[in-house]
């Protein structure tokens, strides 16, 4: 953000990500931009056809795209099938994660018997307590908690303010993003005479490699046996997994959405932001949920399933809203309408025409 | 999670609570598992019916059931009239509260003129403010915040990265899991010629005694009185309740409901997730409402309520949510065909067959 | 909160408020109160006309309120044309924020690089990090993050445990409300064939002045560019922005709402609770959106928008529902009997009567 970087050329880009170069392979990018608004030394793309008018006056220095839309570059273009997933490895190397040094801060607090890698980092505020273990390269952020005899696995990031309860295991590579809380009880209780009674939650939370955990993110314990996400799992901001849940690796769900108690989603599946699944269901592998879905029933087959209805003026939802509370009533109005018909047609030795239904 | 115990025998356990033991009283059982995967040495249970063919070759050393499953229990069966309350009163046993060492860790942070009992624990991390008070037994975990004039009753659980704000009344035997926040400033803004003018909010939170409130929850202060939350609510993981609310004691609500400004809830009500309550209503005792509604009106009568669509494939719910865009129409289509048919009905001198509703 | 204050004699802030009084201008205030429950010594007020019945009864040393309501009121009255601007002006000098000591607690980590104003507040358990700037009369509470190179506007207020992720900045007079999160990672990844790619998100947030930020609400930082909210606005608790969004001066969002990634809201705005805008929309000035909606097109005309169905009571609810899975079959049908009831009518020489629609 800011710091001038010399940058890189992009013939050398085009080489490391084999994409075919249009233009001057001395060209030098430095950091990212859009289309809109880039200029000499960034590098833009273009995945979205929505954008492609702004292809024609980019100023940028050169522009990942595909084969079809490098006609209409004003600029250098890197060639590649998959814009978007050559983007995302380009600008990760113009855009590298900061580095961490070494070591625990003095304002950090570790019990001894915490095992902390020589190669982890422990920043200011950030508590480890008793028997928990950070691994090689890991790095635990400003307010971090690290709870009893929990494991950060290798490299993997707690940037801050984020609770890993005692016993849970982060796998490899994992980032959890602020605010976000691994291994909080799962909501289990037993409704006796003087009220709620808790049951006791003794599983934990298992996280594989490569999952991301969004800002506001909780991921409950298992009741008995662990809650456990795969690896490659990627869940936004404010998502809320239940007791006993089970995601499938490289799955993916949008924010603010939750999965409510003993579920089961398979892998590969796409959930949309604000999804609910209601509990002790099973989702097969590649599923796709749109957005404000109520998922109340497990689902066998790969697909699409939404359930939640499109907005419109105001006026005219009421209507139509008041409406949908009597739509039993209609349907059955419709239901003596098609028999009166019926039975006048037949009087009339005529039959109602079936035929041209829009 | 791993620790090896010697167990306690299941004659033990029936005596002291009360069931009728079929089977080896010297049993002994260390901790809990499921009925699916229990091996010796553990408490299983069987509260859900589904789940009642895992019985006949369950592994574990005692099952906890109700008497009509109890013959078909391949081990010794501790039965019960209500197995899910006997299995969370043993569980308790079995897998007890985390004590606490009383002290101040030497990286909290209290202000000199707050009152802290010496019993209660104060982590590494945590500051207490001015004024604040914290009853015998109380936890204070890591990175939580006891704002001023605060007060954490007795044996009330602070988890991690908690914030109780200043004056908030915690009562006795709370749990506040991580990342849950208690007295924020309620959202109240007069809209004033030069944009959203602050209405200070002087009230506070009260939570009862044995309140649960889930990780990332968020409980706002009232505007001029308090928000009051009764006894023995339990509040699942990242709900929001607004100012000046009330909710009646030993009412439970799942995650990701929201409860807005005013709204009062009774007693024993039974909310599910993701439903979101509009402000100023009244909802009476024992009302259970299902997942995602909106519950857009007061309640004055015992019962269950909705307003979630269940989910559907999306082409099927694709033509269905175009017509909901037109209902409207159609019920007035439909009074017209009404209409149309009776008068041809009367001219021919019948009436439209009321009869044979489905 | 208990502490006793001498007041405000009413004379005095009828002069400073522009006030109409009616009574006695000696009559002194020091704290706000409801209607119902004022005594004396207390200020109360009447924007709400549902509570216009508790003005007779009011103990309240005086009341604000509009003119068409003095006759009714049995204290000292204090008349202007909108009561709750008023009220929150005078509520504001009633209860006027808590002020600070300027200066950092021994107990806070402050990197020595970081630019922190002398009339700053730094409390213990915050961390400052690198580069980080902290304006003049800004609040850094217990266990907040300021990370590297942010900024913190002058007179701003950070509560506790909130996170500010690296570079972002933050206006002047901004509140954080404790557990939000500013600048997390925007969700972004390119699907290839080894799993989910994450893109860099080398954006910031960008808050304007006088925004407020709800307790638990998580801002995304921009994926190239900034993720950038306007002056004025106001965001509950629980609300999610993603990357790349831009609000509009003035908009005000309530609880547990969501913006997906690149959607563009306007000024002026009211969205209500739980609603969810799908990504890459664009919404126009002016627009008003009621609870739990699903914003899934962009608006480019000022009204009122919806799309959440009300409760009903369960049973009649499942009936509803049911129908409507067959809502687009019930459409056909009606078509269907519209064509057989119009050729019977041709037949028998009379029209189908399409007057009298209700």
């Amino acid at each position: 953000m800011g710091a001038t970087r010399p940058g890189i050329a992009i013939g050398e880009l085009a080489a490391q990500f084999g994409c075919e170069l249009i233009g001057d392979p001395d060209a030098r990018v430095g950091h990212v931009a859009t289309l809109a608004n880039a200029g000499p030394g960034t590098l833009a793309f273009l995945a979205n056809p929505k954008y492609r008018p702004k292809l024609a006056q980019c100023a940028a220095s050169a522009v990942v795209l595909s084969a079809e839309d490098a006609a209409g570059c004003a600029t250098n273009a890197l060639i590649t099938d998959d814009p978007y997933v050559t983007y995302a490895r380009i600008a990760t190397v113009l855009h590298p994660s900061t580095g961490h040094a070494p070591g625990i801060h003095a304002a950090a607090s570790c019990d001894p018997t915490a095992e902390i890698h020589p190669t982890a980092h422990v920043a200011p505020g950030a508590v480890i307590e008793a028997g928990a273990e950070v691994c090689e390269g890991a790095f635990i952020g400003p307010q971090c908690v690290v709870g009893r005899h929990a494991r950060v696995g290798p490299h993997s990031v707690l940037t801050a303010n984020v609770t890993v309860a005692h016993h849970c295991e982060i796998g490899a590579r994992v980032t959890l993003h602020p605010a976000s809380v691994i291994g909080s009880d799962g909501f289990g209780y037993a409704r006796a005479a003087e009220g709620w009674l808790k049951v006791p939650q003794v599983g934990r939370v298992v996280l594989g490699d490569d999952v991301d955990v969004g800002a506001g993110t909780t991921i409950d314990r298992g009741a008995v046996e662990d809650t456990v996400i795969g690896h490659g799992v990627k869940l936004d901001n404010q998502i809320q997994i239940g007791h006993n849940v089970r995601i499938g690796d490289h799955t993916i769900v949008a924010a603010c959405s939750g999965v409510s108690g003993s579920t089961v989603i398979g892998k590969r599946c796409l959930v949309a932001g604000a999804v609910g699944f209601v509990g002790h269901l099973n989702i097969c592998d590649d599923v796709t949920v749109t957005g404000q879905t109520m998922v109340n029933r497990s689902i066998d087959k790969p697909g699409v399933y939404s359930s939640a209805l499109p907005m419109d003026e105001a006026a005219r939802w009421r209507r139509n809203s008041a409406r949908f509370r009597r739509l039993d009533d209609l349907a059955r109005t419709v239901k003596r309408l098609e028999k009166a018909v019926a039975s006048i047609g037949e009087s009339a030795a005529t039959t109602p025409d079936r035929e041209g239904d829009d």
